[in-house]
């Protein structure tokens, strides 16, 4: 029984106010709030168990380490990895893409290969491969949503060439809310021997996710989504992928052996994590994932698609507000204009009046916004503690801003 | 009036057991504990005012922003830099070190360019440079400390040649507790036009720094050494080596725009920071940063010099403990090891159990090590909270283990 009143309270700040109003978080896509379980692990932590981990041998070095290294496993569980070997820690999405970029990609890339993309990537999957084209000539493949922001998998799967190396594609678009049906796309690009980044910044946050049976290689999440601390984060690599890549960021721990003259590198997961790691934001991520998997993702999952129906019914029935994405299943992430002269930001302003927190602007998704034919939209984008209540405060603010703008 | 015991109660850490024994905490090197603002500081951040930053219009977001951006001036008058532009927020020194390998060296470097290095530097400023030599032939070059562990600076600037690009030096030991005249040798290679980047992952946690008075390159700092979160830190980058470098890391935050076919990119230093940063550890290193200068670093330095010199006399009296580093006016960094049969890891696993935490291994220094002939040490490294007593009782400890295996 997934209880929404109850499981609000395990979130200190969905109690405060903002400008006089009980706060209506609505800005989950840019990052969640945080159960009190994962901010009282952070704060235990630091008060009575902190020590570098690793590379010590005394008592908090030995329960510092043994807490941080069994996060591993617990992300590998939540993403049904096949092995925590393949997961490797770190600061999130942004971070593990650019180690593809610059581990796996850069070295094996000539100019005139290839990367097929689709236009609703958010930066972190776009800029890094940007600067392969920049630095090497590699040739980025756009492929287009349709009107409703769907993503046929077959047209991501036709623009597979012969210079194709890599397909990079989101799992869940952050501005519109499409579910892409990767699993398609995965089992035609390894039939064509071409390896997949899923972006599951967005995917995993909102449904279980099951890397095997999506068929990727690479699947990287974002911990500040995931309920858990700012600056943690992940990504799996599947082994022959991870067998395939030269090390990322050189420093502590990814080594085994250094001299003056020669270098050798520790095997993976820790031949990608260089240096003293995030210890305390990982651990807050196990607590995180922990209280995720308790609630049960299928139930998030089902929570979610409850929001993400009545929105779109509510949503709908405003005659002057222009929805961006309404492809079938989308997940409870609602991108609109308003008609009239108000711009995003302003109405940001105003739904902020009233408590309700949407975010305004481009959302990292330049491509996406130049193919809509927009500079900006408004986003509210719904998290596992969200209510069908706050659906109506968000109408009736938008009604208020509809007012005084429209 | 520097008060040792009333800082104590500063951090809540220090008041625990380890093993049925008050801890005594010196393994500050590999990492610092927390006082309690920075710890309360982290709990609020995630209980009441968090939120992503930059991108949101909200109340949390502007809430959020403005306490994470305010941490560059922190930082800018902690280090002394002329401009708070000129600090880039990241995650410690070795993702500072690795950015400058990527973004200002790795483009500029041909094979058979010269990086000067000491034999003392951690392996985060070592690794980088190994990139280098392995994947487009760069030369390292050595500079060897003498028996005491000092280094002369003469040595240093004579190893810069005309092939030499760059000069990769420690500010302070993290296994000897040598202090390097970086100074000296930054005045002399700047005359023959070569940066200098100066490794302040130790030199900035135990006494002031200048970056302006040093007239160095790039400062990367650790924020977890200097008693604030895991996972924070930023680089100091002169302005003129700014406008050289390429972007590391590619994602949000970092460009101006994008499209399908170009990208552009923001100022310095938005743009060397890709994505949603490490928000909440970031504001607690800015409380950290606060505390020690309010604490004034020059009180924590004559602090520190006191446990240096009564360190320093009470191990000289062990007359079966060999200490490596002796060079004057070094920091209160102590490696050693004992004569007989000991390893480092059974001394160090014997003193926890008298709840003394030191650090046994190869300190992330393998060039230095093999110049002192030896594959591991102890390391007691102390900190600002650190008192005589401390030293007594790791003296004590080391008695215990000199009877069991001596």
């Amino acid at each position: 029984m997934y209880d929404v009143t109850e499981i609000r309270r395990d979130f200190p700040i969905l109690s405060r106010e903002v400008n006089g109003k009980p706060l209506v978080y609505l800005d989950n896509g840019a990052s969640a709030q945080k159960p009190k379980v994962v901010i009282d692990a952070v704060t235990r932590a630091y008060a009575e168990e902190y020590s570098n981990v690793h590379r010590g041998l005394h008592y908090l070095s030995n329960l510092a380490t043994e807490k941080y290294e069994s996060v591993r496993g617990v992300i590998a569980k939540f993403l049904n990895a096949a092995d925590e070997d393949e997961i490797i820690l770190n600061s999130g999405t942004t971070e593990g893409i650019n180690m593809v970029a610059y581990s796996w990609a850069m070295p094996r890339m000539q100019a005139g290969d290839e990367i097929v993309l689709s236009v609703m990537e958010h930066h972190a999957n776009i800029v890094p491969w940007h600067f392969l084209r920049e630095r090497q000539g590699v040739v980025l493949k756009w492929v287009d949503c349709d009107v409703t922001g769907a993503l046929d998998a077959q047209k991501v799967i036709d623009a597979i060439g012969p210079k194709t190396k890599l397909v990079a594609i989101t799992h869940l678009s952050n501005v519109l809310g499409t579910k892409v049906d990767v699993q398609t796309i995965c089992k035609a690009a390894r039939e064509k021997g071409v390896p997949v980044l899923v972006d599951g910044s967005q995917g995993a946050v909102h449904a279980p996710v099951d890397v095997q049976a999506l068929g990727c290689d690479f699947y990287p999440i974002t911990g500040h989504k995931l309920y858990g601390p700012s600056g943690s984060g992940a990504i799996w690599v599947r082994k022959e992928r991870l067998a395939e890549m030269r090390p990322f960021m050189g420093g502590g721990d990814m080594i085994r052996e250094v001299s003056k003259d020669t270098v050798t590198y520790n095997d993976p997961p820790m031949k990608f994590e260089a240096g003293t790691p995030g210890i305390v934001q990982t651990i807050g991520l196990g607590v995180a994932l922990d209280y995720l998997m308790q609630l049960g993702m299928e139930n998030v999952a089902a929570h979610e698609e409850k929001l993400a129906a009545y929105a779109m019914e509510r949503l709908s029935g405003l005659n002057w507000l222009h929805m961006q994405g309404t492809a079938p299943g989308k997940a409870a992430i609602f991108s609109f204009t308003l008609n009239g002269m108000a711009h995003a930001h302003d109405i940001s302003t105003i739904l902020d009046k009233k408590g309700v927190a949407v975010r305004a602007g481009h959302h990292c998704a330049g491509p996406l916004m130049d193919h809509l034919g927009v500079t900006a939209t408004c986003r509210a984008s719904f998290g596992l503690y969200n209510t069908l209540e706050e659906v109506d405060k968000l109408v009736e603010a938008l009604e208020l801003a509809n007012e005084l703008f429209g």
